[in-house]
């Protein structure tokens, strides 16, 4: 696998991120893993599903990896983010960044997070023990009561 | 292996810490990994070695994973920290910590990283391409010029 940015159907190893992003300029590797956790607010889910259009995902989370080079200057980021079914538990996305220092590699990986959720076109359908609901952005500003969200809904970023 | 945190000689697998703290509460864990870095201040290092009195080290390990409970609350941390010689970009350390919502994941991290720093008795000898030095606390406010530091030297907190 070349891309340093992908969505996948399969479980996501964080390894298959580290390792992207291992080098010998670099002291400090920092990664995010986002997991689905059983209750929010009170609230069971029993799984999640979640969908994408990829291509599009795919060239966002590449504009991250871009914007945080820019930001941060020697930096490398991988990132991989899981749709499909998860269930409690599962790993739904992997961020990693390496740096030659510490700070610089929570910085960046933190960021890489927060964008993920503001630009990257992946709806999360949340199945609680009383019903569904598909929720729109990831930030969850916006929701969608029946349906995924139309294309000109992604038309943001 | 039922330690949540250790010092060990083998190589580092990032998913030994991961795998300790997910769990069904938690929404993000957060990893921290240290590396080997080649070039520090311009100078070439060719390999490092670490040390440590074991034992000592492992309680000051578990100490900082309970700090970070009493601090965040519902956390669970994993430390594993890599003594021995190490080459250029071979794991020294890895964390993880699990937490319900991320920005309590990314501080737990960053503070476990600089607590090992100041209060964990491990120490580093750099093998540059012009000689060599073992460096004192990992801070690095201090160096021993020529040996290990003494026992009373670890007697910080």
């Amino acid at each position: 696998m070349d891309k340093k940015v992908w969505l996948t159907k399969e479980p996501i190893d964080p390894n298959d991120c580290i390792e992207k992003v291992v080098r010998n300029e670099a002291g400090a590797v920092n990664t995010f893993i986002g997991t689905v956790r059983e209750f929010t607010k009170g609230k069971r889910t029993l799984f999640l599903e979640y969908q994408s259009y990829v291509p599009m995902a795919e060239k966002k989370l590449a504009q991250i990896a871009d914007e945080i080079k820019t930001k941060w200057g020697n930096t490398d980021t991988a990132i991989a983010h899981r749709i499909g079914r998860l269930e409690i538990t599962d790993i739904a996305v992997v961020i990693a960044v390496s740096t030659p220092h510490r700070a610089d590699a929570f910085e960046a990986s933190r960021y890489a997070i927060e964008r993920i959720k503001e630009i990257v076109p992946i709806w999360k359908k949340e199945h609680w023990e009383d019903g569904t609901k598909w929720l729109g952005d990831q930030k969850e500003n916006k929701s969608y009561a029946k349906n995924m969200p139309s294309e000109e809904d992604m038309d943001h970023d």
